[in-house]
């Protein structure tokens, strides 16, 4: 790693939010509004962004328009050590653009998916993809969190595949955000390869991957509760083993209510009526907004939880 | 459709290769040898060439390369009339550029994919996916082909989208590939939707769909039999069922031989072998070249059937 590398205020793991990414009504994103997101966020639990994921509908948008997001969040004062952004396409080209215009604008810790549009890959061809990637984008700065999720992508990251990239680029593959549900899997990644930051991408395991060595959370229910999961970091670091599991408890309670209702378009209708704006709630499809009923109804829910969101300013 | 519409040419139905992109060693795209390729096809059995589609590694490209491969086929000589090339990423801007430069460029039908990142999407959210992109393009010389791949995009094409598409573009709809290997979905689908062209995706129904109101298929193993699978459409045409199930049988017996190995790579082998040239074997990870005993296993069960693909010149 260079010594000027604008990566080195990187947290090696933590909170962080999947960020949504707010759009405008005509589906343009909203880059100011994004960085005041960012801000907020920042300001009120996240260690760290992990910007153009699952939840930000990174696939939604065209390899242009996630490069001037990211430009737009290091121009609005987002500190590139603090972003991770999802860099992986379905292209080996599209990945490596995405990911060398992020290394060179300090956000050198990315999320990679695999290339997701063909199913039943072999991990020869995985290992394929990923080093060629790595190659080509020949940066030492660059450290790859590998995102395992199947339910989305369709192509799962084994634990063979993770050691060979391990064998291959020891300073480049960083971890993995396992997105799985599958506690086993996250666990077992973390005993079975030391320093490989294993984060959940499932709020609910925070506490418990934690303790069994995993690194953080990425998760898309900290766009609205990242507090919650700080305080679970905070008490794991101090080593409160009560005020850990009763923050665990509330963030669960809170991660709950949210998943009653489609997750993405759910959390973008919760912060629309926490800023008083509608044009909040807009995805893109082939996600689609929640009707009023549905607003309503996890309106109700989250209201049900002792919860409330921080103030904006 | 404008009366000096570049697609006049083009044929309503019959035997489509899903056309391979091959490649030079260092994953760049070889587009004399496509053009080539092409040329072989329509002079030995096609009607069309559905280029960038599955088969063709389309989303292993970033758009411009894939807009640069459209170009190129044109500035070959081949006629747009007679393309059909896939243009259906995950992204509306990626879908409209992609959709819009064939357009302009004559190669007005389209084998649209919907957006294949998020799964379990709804019709509703489909349907507005395939809006924004035909209302964006705004091109009434647009004809596009649903692209039903479940088990790859694993996002299906239902008849309840389909009646809502074609209901809103009864002009812009103009049919389906149907991969789905579910021979009463896409025999079904030509009952229930009259004028809507429906092409199969799996050799070994060419014939009964035609029987049944298809109008003909778009496969993979026409890349190297293409003169059989016309066989089967000539006759039909000219009513000869006995022909026509004799036809089907051996093209039956070449999709039993190259369905036996891994199919994208073991096309490339049989093509690099036909060709002469090792480089024909090339693709792009995640996707792997078959080994060399793959590769003479391949072509020797290729060789027990009484099928030799047709001289080069």
């Amino acid at each position: 790693m260079s010594n000027n590398s604008p990566s080195c205020d990187a947290v090696p793991g933590g909170v962080f939010a999947a960020v949504l990414t707010p759009l405008n009504p005509d589906l343009s994103v909203n880059a100011t509004r994004m960085v005041d997101h960012c801000r907020w966020l920042l300001k009120n639990g996240c260690h760290g962004l992990a910007v153009l994921g699952t939840t930000g509908e990174a696939n939604s948008f065209s390899v242009d328009e996630r490069m001037a997001i990211i430009d737009a969040l290091i121009d609005g004062g987002i500190a590139g050590g603090t972003l991770m952004p999802g860099t992986g396409c379905c292209s080996i080209p599209d990945t490596v653009a995405l990911t060398r215009h992020a290394v060179e604008n300090g956000a050198s810790r990315v999320l990679m998916l695999p290339p997701f549009y063909y199913k039943g890959v072999s991990d020869d061809g995985l290992f394929a993809a990923y080093s060629e990637v790595i190659d080509r984008v020949g940066d030492s700065r660059l450290k790859i969190y590998l995102y395992h999720f199947p339910q989305m992508s369709s192509v799962p990251i084994s634990y063979g595949l993770i050691e060979r990239l391990l064998a291959r680029y020891p300073d480049v593959i960083a971890g993995m955000k396992d997105s799985s549900g599958d506690y086993d899997n996250m666990a077992g990644a973390a005993k079975r390869f030391p320093g490989f930051g294993v984060l959940t991408g499932s709020d609910e395991f925070l506490a418990p991957l934690l303790r069994d060595g995993g690194t953080g959370c990425i998760t898309a229910v900290a766009n609205i509760a990242s507090g919650l999961a700080r305080d679970v970091y905070t008490a794991w670091e101090s080593g409160d083993a009560a005020v850990m599991d009763r923050a665990q408890r509330d963030l669960n309670a809170v991660q709950k209510a949210v998943y009653a209702y489609p997750l993405f378009a759910g959390l973008k209708d919760i912060m629309a009526r926490h800023v008083g704006d509608r044009a909040w709630r807009t995805v893109r499809p082939p996600l689609v907004a929640l009707d009023d009923n549905q607003s309503a109804g996890l309106a109700d829910r989250l209201a049900a939880t002792s919860y409330t969101l921080p103030p904006l300013a």
